[in-house]
């Protein structure tokens, strides 16, 4: 196998616990290639972090002078090189605050995370799609959902993260639907708006009946032949409606945008709207990269 | 091998999901010997039922005038064979309302499981469990707790099952503590009861902020350096917490009873008693076998 060379200025990367993606982009902020796999933090160890991006980076000529941009779970202990957490309120960490991991063939700079002291809370990740959406919009206020495995919904003032909280919705979601007894019960695909909008009610009404509202799911597949279609719909709903209950105050009094476009995303909007939420339309294809862009810029006019 | 000839007069089955246990009787009501093996339903295909149950007699002469009494998961349908639900409001069903399973080898008979329109819910194994109870208190009237992978609240009057509900914790705290992120953060074992108690706090007063609170055990191991000890205990104090939440007009307003023994049910007892709820003691080892007691005796009546 021949791979013709690639030049890139610099390399924009997303290493998260399941996935990595690779941007190879020309100094003007242009995207020359894409790649990505499923080497993620939680399968590798801390030696295997640059084998692995060398392998991603095929046809590019090693270079200790190519800037290589990561944000996510490779900044955690587990990861590759610890990117300690900057502390709410803060901006969105950037390059500045970045750590070098080390690393014989590329300059390898991962950002940081963000914490939160009370209520204890931290992201990784998804501070530099925050960066993304305030490179768009610098002044932006009120409320971001990041829908995702860990759900997170963050309070922006003036372009600061003044607080944010995250909900396991998305990781309850995957392990209900395939490890837990209401799998029986549920499709593995499909969708039925109507039992979506009726779980979303009863987890926004009884919340703290939601262990119980789960179970039901399986009753009703066994008495009253409920499609694992309407299911598997109306568990989304269930959570996502107990975690709206959780985020009332949120997205009752702010302007809310939900981050996405994607399948989850959709459903979070919909939730939302059906409730009288005020939603605001944010045209970012890919927050993570536009950060990383805002990163990477501002590493050349420090340097 | 060679295994001693036993001869009891029957035999009294729990097959559950993931568990059989077996007890040899006599005609009066004494234990010869007890076995159990992890054949549970959930690994069994319908023709693998009787060399299961015949392995587990090991020792019994064959006989198809054995009666062999089974109460659990071996009567659903993907078990042994189906025994359908008997419908709330009922007394708990007893061997008159038993299906007999197609055996060359022996005289099985499942005992139906108790099902309940609305809110749809359904019960296999805790009816006999509750046939146990009523053996010793036959005109109990309350509520009895029954924990365990599907906790059920069984409202009792008079004897008889007049509602019930079922809720997953169990299975949540399961799949929490061995397959989400918090594997990371809970111990597999360990206890600490203060952080117990403030779980069980957070879990009433704030049920519908479940999913955020489950995360920041994480952010607190992170952050703060929770011990895996106090995540793990305060992981099930959270779930238990929110299922107090929602139960809470069936524990504050009748006598309540709390099956079991184990630790799991040691944990609701405490939870209820700093509630302020009025405790029932039930002094019954094994309520499962009880209620098989009391099948066979009226079985022995009628034939």
């Amino acid at each position: 196998m021949s791979i013709d060379a690639i030049h890139p200025d610099w390399v924009a990367v997303d290493w998260g616990t399941t996935h990595v993606r690779v941007w190879l982009m020309s100094h003007d902020g242009r995207v020359l290639d894409h790649r990505r796999s499923d080497q993620g933090m939680g399968r590798l160890d801390q030696d295997q972090f640059e084998p692995v991006l060398t392998d991603l980076l095929a046809g590019v000529p090693p270079s200790q002078s190519l800037p290589v941009l990561i944000c996510g779970m490779a900044g955690s202990r587990q990861g590759w090189t610890e990117a300690p957490y900057v502390a709410t309120p803060c901006s969105p960490p950037g390059i500045g605050q970045a750590t070098r991991a080390r690393c014989k063939t590329w300059d390898v700079r991962i950002l940081p995370g963000v914490k939160q002291a009370s209520p204890a809370d931290v992201m990784r990740g998804e501070e530099t799609q925050i960066a993304g959406v305030l490179l768009e919009e610098p002044t932006f206020s009120g409320v971001l959902c990041l829908p995702g495995t860990h759900n997170k919904w963050v309070r922006i003032v003036k372009g600061r993260i003044v607080s944010f909280q995250t909900f396991m919705t998305g990781e309850l979601f995957a392990l209900l639907e395939g490890q837990s007894v209401l799998r029986h019960s549920v499709a593995t695909r499909g969708w039925d708006a109507d039992a979506f909008d009726i779980g979303v009610s009863q987890g926004l009404d009884q919340p703290h009946a939601l262990a119980g509202a789960l179970f039901s799911l399986r009753a009703e597949s066994l008495l009253n032949d409920l499609s694992g279609t309407a299911a598997r719909a109306r568990l989304s709903g269930l959570l996502i409606g107990a975690e709206l209950a959780a985020t009332r105050p949120l997205w009752r009094d702010h302007k809310v945008a939900v981050l996405g476009g994607n399948d989850v995303a959709q459903s979070y909007e919909a939730a939302l709207a059906a409730q009288g939420a005020v939603l605001h339309a944010l045209d970012i294809d890919t927050p993570t990269l536009s950060g990383l862009r805002a990163a990477y810029a501002h590493l050349k006019e420090t340097t």
